[in-house]
């Protein structure tokens, strides 16, 4: 096993040190018994804020059950709006007025795919591309079967992702919707948004970012760059917890013109107006469906909160230090045993989590996850390494990364 | 005012006083500061058990915050369906393998519904009735424009409720499937389920219940009764929550010929197979979209179990006393200021609310909330009183309904 005395300056210890974020780990819950060595896994399952576990026995005493139903005049019909447009200012860049915090990722990809395809008469192309996460090639697969739409595929190459030059090649007068991921799941490449985006809509296209591994790690500028509809999970950098409702986002250019398929009664004009027909709400609330999960949508609350006091700049400079160091441990501890980097290495093209591919990783997570050290694996042969950055520390980067070492060499 | 030394026997405190339910109330969150003192909504948000808010600790402490995103393997991804299990056994009377715990009721229904609609070629007819509650015919109507299917309306007396009679004579050869309320959200009907369930499937419909008003409160047996599909709220009898997450049954026969429209990864045979094409589970796991509501499936567990205890036949037993109670107060106190009983007498035919109508009951809901009794208000004028079995003791009916003719008395 190789000391960190004996790694190329910076060292972890020193990396640390200088870190201006470090007391914010503290502010996560600490895993019992000393159980975990190095959480390197957030960008699946973002940990728990301390605040979390107390603020949700203060909604359960006194919003629920104190204020009970009255709590719906009082405050929960504005909540899913009210959390989005916060979100909107704190991480996504945008207007309040076009966000919500509403069902699974996947059915809020479901909803705003449909709409944009209603809402481009004359075109019936989907363009995607086969290194997207699957719940994306799945919903699209599902409603180009059901909507006779013609699904484009885009070929990236795994490591570089998707390309402006990728999608300037397939887009035209065809093209309905274009619906690619910001960060992708496996290499963590980061898409050149802007970009990208102004391609499509010249094209006439609407363009849809999928920001579940983008979101609270990466700064986002969705009005700016001029984004229609994107989605994103709350569970991941967002610590919303495991299965927290996802975001949605619909740019106001689009709000009166496009409409979702699910009608159901909390999307309607008039929620409690018990009419006969339905009638979507004039505001981004016509995306919205069901009764909102109120108490599910509690937990990434806190960590939006915790996002605006330290600030996304701050965030994404930690978040670029950490991974650079995965990288340089990696190349240095793990390369030399026939582990590949299988992530870009220029920083500006790249997310907050860094793969390695090796044919053993499935074998060596199963048993790395036995002793505290909690990366994960995605098939056939990759380990991903995702860093939180609120709530790793560069010496737990070091601890895990000399710990895959050490499983891979016992089983080489 | 009325005092209950004047009241025909029993009084409210001789039936508290025999009530063998009754310790169970003090398993509720006490509401602070005194500030309730008659909390008849059970039927639109349960109020919390003081269990969840410890167990919800627990969880963030434990299984999400120590466990990490080694829980998914170790329990979460079988939870939705353990979850919907349990449910099955304690308050469906549904064998394993047909219920999960999944998105709000209103996108279960659009699934279900559409799968329903897929499975039953040549048949284009939804049945359903104009008193539904509102987010079951939008979503019948959002799914009738854009499958060009037929909505058959049924227009029920709106106290005697859908009947048997009201089925059979819409129902016949192009019936796909007949989507009703077990009980009326407004007043409080219960529907003559295993009747009408027969009917339709005689008819060669499905037949698909919202058991949202009585999963719970009344006995169910969807699979005695021969149900297709049904759905079911959870923050109601079931105390989960506000938004909390829905439940659906499938009836094992059709498990493996429907296949729903909204195809996400947690749907998949292979969630972390990561394939190129979606191939759903063989499994009722098929229904499933995006990554399940874990958190949010919480606190709807714990109820689970305090129900168990207690036993369905004693919670309707006491249920129908409240109900009976209510309706003998509200005969007494509120008739004869001109209310009108808008609820079935005959207690097998009602669910656990009733409704009292009258022109002024907005405005005295508004101020009957202020003071800490808290029925609920639908439009045009009916005044909803909803008696959650396990959570509401008689003194507390009588005390609302009393409240409610003073506040009565000094509009008019």
């Amino acid at each position: 096993m190789i000391k960190s005395t004996e790694l190329s300056p910076p060292t972890s210890a020193q990396l640390d040190a200088k870190d201006r974020l470090a007391p914010y780990r503290d502010y996560f819950v600490e895993p019992e018994g000393g159980s975990v060595i190095a959480y390197l896994d957030g960008n699946s399952l973002g940990r728990p804020l301390r605040v979390t576990a107390a603020n949700l026995a203060a909604f359960v005493q006194g919003e629920w059950g104190t204020s009970l139903i009255r709590s719906w005049d009082e405050k929960w019909m504005d909540e899913p709006t009210a959390v989005g447009d916060r979100l909107g200012e704190v991480v996504l860049g945008a207007a309040p007025g076009q966000s919500f915090i509403g069902d699974s990722t996947s059915v809020l990809l479901y909803k705003l795919l449909r709409a944009g395809l209603d809402g481009q008469p004359g075109r019936n192309q989907i363009v995607i591309d086969r290194d997207n996460f699957p719940t994306d090639r799945f919903i699209v697969e599902g409603i180009a079967a059901e909507l006779d739409a013609e699904i484009v595929w885009i070929d990236p190459d795994p490591l570089t992702g998707v390309t402006a030059e990728d999608v300037g090649a397939v887009i035209g007068p065809r093209t309905a919707v274009v619906l690619l991921s910001h960060v992708a799941y496996r290499s963590g490449f980061l898409a050149d948004a802007p970009t990208i985006t102004s391609m499509v809509k010249a094209a006439g296209g609407l363009m849809m970012w999928d920001i579940s591994h983008s979101i609270g790690a990466v700064p986002l500028e969705l009005d700016a760059w001029g984004v229609d509809l994107a989605v994103g999970c709350t569970y991941k950098y967002l610590n919303g917890g495991p299965g927290a409702p996802a975001l949605a986002y619909v740019n106001s250019s689009l709000l009166s013109s496009l409409r979702q398929p699910i009608w159901g009664w909390m999307g309607a004009a008039d929620p409690f107006g018990m009419s006969a027909n339905f009638e979507p709400a004039a505001t981004v609330r016509r995306f919205i469906t069901g009764t909102p999960p109120i108490l599910a949508m509690q937990p990434l609350k806190d960590m939006t909160e915790l996002i605006a006091e330290v600030g996304m700049d701050a965030i994404r400079e930690k978040s670029i230090a950490l991974t650079e160091h995965a990288l340089a441990l990696a190349e240095e501890l793990l390369v030399p045993l026939g582990a590949e980097i299988a992530s870009p290495r220029d920083p500006d093209r790249r997310g907050s989590h860094v793969s390695v591919n090796h044919p053993l990783f499935g074998e060596v997570t199963a048993r790395l996850w036995e002793q505290g050290v909690i990366p994960d694996f995605r098939p056939p042969h990759g380990l991903r390494i995702g860093l939180s950055p609120l709530s790793t520390s560069f010496a737990e980067v070091q601890a895990g990364i000399q710990a895959i070492r050490e499983v891979l060499v016992s089983l080489t």
